[in-house]
């Protein structure tokens, strides 16, 4: 099967545009959806899973923590039954836009701080899977397949969920499998070559080669690609050649 | 069929209480629950559903004009399509909550400035109509009955909605069935005694009074009551008494 | 004196740009700074503070009724003493940005839908010259100089506030002075010819042609010019050239 | 000089009220009145400063992370260039909306987790000194008093700010002079004993006995009281007596 394209989506808000989704949709597979938490609204949500229609693009939701002036980068406490709520709501916006458009959502993507925080902190990871389990549908989960992935996969299951197994073209990796913070120099691959010899190492033998030095293995099943500037959508459309070739 | 009590409930908003709901939940049997656009969160969604449950009460939406400040009280000037996406967005989030608690919305009531204004502009009636029929599960619409009702049914059936026709015990009519504006002196009656003959005369005669003199006919199905004080939980808990005699 | 140039400026909020304030900025005389109303945030205020010292040009409030989603687009039905207290709030936390950055403001430009009302509507008028009067530093308030001008200045002088009038190049005029409204086709000018001759007539005889083809007498202190793409930027240069010419 | 008592002041939001103002704000001598950040609007804001006034008492200023929500009681992440500049943004609303009631802010008491993180993260410290002494007025800044006041007001002292040392009557205190956290059994006196004796113990041997049973140094210019509930409001008063006495 196929390594299938994701990339974050209807990230504007109001009357404020961010990325360029009519060129990246065209491009991916799987769109990650802003609902509320991080971006969007609820007219920019209902234009995007249009948008995504049209292209075929299976639809995703994206939510965060709510901090919106923050971008959802900035990790909040918050207690794991009110990030429960916050995840439910803002899926459960952007599901009854899909279904208002006559689609469905097929999977939930964390974002930013929220994305990261789970693969560290258990209680968080629990609470999201939580609400995954609680929404309607039978919604995958995608997050970063690390070397603790089976472990991630066995909980899961015990909610009943399916995983997406994640990995990044262009972020060097830790030897456990998390990304490098992007704090450290290098840790953000913009050189095509170092792209390229990642999509190729994760397609012929499942594995990335971590900042060690050692490879470690990685059965990703999507690879999230970006749209900030029409570099990195050319970007993501040499990925997708590769994929295809 | 025994006229059902409705009321808005939900209304509080992170640390900020607003309304006795767990006094008036009790008293009533349908409940216009806040979800976002006027006031409420999702963890005061959650606790407000399992009230609602925990009561055996009909769990409704009570989506708004998107104004926290304001609390849905001042009309916006929204293109209908804007509208539509809102009340989906509002009321697909409370849905979902719903949802992860076990539980299913029956109907959706517009608050404030948007359950007015809809009664008074075609294109925002519309607008409204669109979005119930957009959601999941064949939600009914709790509006206004005034003497145009049969209008609405007809208007609503070409959408595929149901209508609940709501009637109020508390405020005086005008004569085409609308509610006289709240600035105008006498038109919210605080007197049990009229509260109590406009119920017995929307029970007995299908019929309200308005302020020209001359009866109006009403069929409601629903009576809306109030939780502001503890007083007002009594005014209901007094209709309700009389509605079961 | 030279007619000076005026533009909205600073309207990015937090990860969202808008604008292109950079190159906007070294053409403009008076920058109308956006303050948390329907854009803008602390750090993106202190930066257009920044931003305009740098090019030494008078800074200017941006206050609008508060509507980030509707970017203050909306009129909205404020009671007079709430929008004088949203306007004193939104102009205060800018003057204490700019105070830190050891400047001060000079004058305050109602932003959108406020604009527009204040024209229209006498006690919005007076909400805001209010709000103006109150503040620190005999703030000047710049509105648009309509046939009504004597008038809002003889208003202005009773709260012993000054005003500067305000004129549009790319505007088709109303005979009472108000410029025509947005919807109705030809009511902004894109060419460059009637751009121009707006701009001469304005300097060189005080006046304009409206609608109904008769000269009105307009005394313009400023011009509005606009920065939302690189194009409306060579027309504000080009504005300025004529004005120095 | 006598100490004086200070509260959390003015943190109704829109529709929503919080804390009894009309009652606390005869009994306290100083109000830490919320501006936005955690809680107000601008028109609660006007409300709470004529309020103060009518009672005579001193107005500060009671910024916060901004998170309506979360109430301002998480911490957020966010730069010191940030942080300063959302305080003087909130400080600046607030002293806005004081002159034009025709008065001046006295002081800024950071909010709730600002509060805290302050005290221990020496970046945040200097990101609210340089708010503070950035903004008019020669404002004053109201911090806990820990063992490491000494060291506090040498820093602030480098900004040119005096500092007003705070002490807590109802709180249990680390031996480094901070706060027991609220989490642990203890940390916050309901009896009125233990309150008496702390109050005591402050006025007249200038000090608290820590958890460990030692007694440390706080000279304490203003004690914090509550407002919640009728309950803390006559602890608050009893504590006034116990003052004056």
């Amino acid at each position: 099967m196929r390594i299938l394209l994701n990339a974050d989506i209807g990230e504007s808000y109001g009357p404020w545009n961010m990325g360029n989704d009519e060129l990246l949709m065209p491009v991916i597979d799987m769109a990650n959806i802003a609902c509320g938490g991080h971006a969007s609204d609820p007219v920019t949500m209902s234009k995007t899973v249009r948008l995504a229609l049209n292209h075929k693009v299976i639809l995703g939701a994206h939510p965060s923590y709510p901090d919106r002036l923050g971008f959802g980068r900035r990790a909040m406490a918050m207690a794991p039954f009110e990030l429960t709520a916050h995840v439910i709501a803002q899926v459960g916006a952007l599901q009854a836009i899909a279904k208002a458009e006559g689609a469905a959502l097929g999977y939930v993507k964390p974002h930013g701080a929220l994305y990261n925080t789970m693969i560290k902190d258990p209680e968080v990871m629990v609470a999201v899977m939580q609400a995954v389990a609680g929404l309607e549908s039978n919604l995958k989960l995608m997050i970063l397949a690390t070397t603790r992935i089976a472990e991630h996969e066995e909980l899961a299951s015990r909610y009943g969920l399916s995983l997406i197994k994640e990995a990044f073209a262009d972020r060097r990796y830790c030897s456990n499998g998390e990304l490098q913070d992007r704090k450290i120099a290098g840790s953000v691959y913009h050189e095509w070559e170092l792209i390229q010899a990642q999509v190729k190492q994760l397609t012929q033998s499942s594995s990335v080669t971590s900042e060690s030095g050692k490879p470690i293995t990685i059965h990703a099943e999507s690879l999230c690609v970006h749209g900030d500037n029409p570099e990195s959508v050319r970007v993501a459309q040499a990925i997708k050649d590769l994929l295809q070739a």
